[in-house]
């Protein structure tokens, strides 16, 4: 097991963490199998994307969009949050993913890279968990 | 494994199970791994989410407005039903999750708890799964 | 692990891939067990639904919604490209799920079948990756 700390800026920022999980599989020394990817916290979120700058920004505006900031949330009530829209988008993505491999190597599209999302409205250091299954 | 039978009111109404996870992990007497989080049946979802009253409202509200229960649905003229909003909901949430524990602790943030979402039309029986991987 | 080819039509065709993942969990000879199903490639995804005419077309319509092939996309810039929509609506729903199994047969409710869906706006050969975790 091991936790990858990275930092994001808010409101759906993103960071390719295919090489990590990558270096992770081969220093486990696992020829085939798979790794589970898990964002822990209630505003981030696990899933894979085309990295590139275009869809860095298209998701985030889609997903605010579907829960956008300005709306009213019950939420805020609850905290005196601002953050209800986070909350609601990072449950839709969801915070695991696990991808299989063999002969130690990330069984991915060319094009699929593995993103951690911080929808949270200010930025955050977010713990992204990488464990062999 | 271990089968959960849990009990919702219709539209998106959600239970934390995390104690029962929780209880599920520690019983195996691992001290390492991951545990599977599935939603038998096809208008049932799980996911992570903080749990207070505040988002227990708003998740189901913003996923109506993805797929309002008042559109028309191809799927009722299959079946005469009435709940094809909730197959959409639940199909975009996803019926499963996985989540990593150490010392026989679940890797969850403060506030993120696993939840089963209910997305039927009317009060359901939900069966949950859960398995050590 | 086993890799299906499965060729779909554009813009949310679907398959239903129950059978072919019921029996690799049969042929693995194991008990008790989960599988994943992960689908190779930034514009498919893999979820669970009620593999029926109508929803075929629900699912493809209201993810449409969300991110409608007309909209305008930063992803097109990057590459001239028309697939911006396809690449948010498969990382929303996701490129893997885990399926609990028992006695050799998947745990999935009557109505729930195992779908890898194609988003991209040409017909595809998509790969989808199976594993005994």
């Amino acid at each position: 097991m091991k936790v990858l700390t990275v930092e994001l800026d808010a409101h759906g920022d993103m960071a390719d963490i295919t090489d990590e999980v990558r270096k992770f599989v081969r220093e486990s020394g696992k020829r085939e199998g798979a790794v589970l990817v898990f964002a822990k916290g209630s505003t981030g979120a696990i899933t894979t994307i085309e990295y590139e700058p275009g869809l860095k920004k298209d998701f985030p505006r889609v997903m605010d969009k579907i829960a956008p900031y300005n709306d009213y949330y019950e939420h805020h009530k609850t905290w005196g949050d601002d953050n209800g829209s986070s909350h609601v988008k990072a449950s839709i993505v969801g915070p695991s993913i696990v991808v299989p491999f063999k002969d130690g190597e990330l069984l991915l599209g060319t094009w699929q890279q593995i993103v951690v999302i911080n929808f949270d409205t200010r930025r955050r250091k977010r713990e992204v968990i990488l464990q062999i299954l």
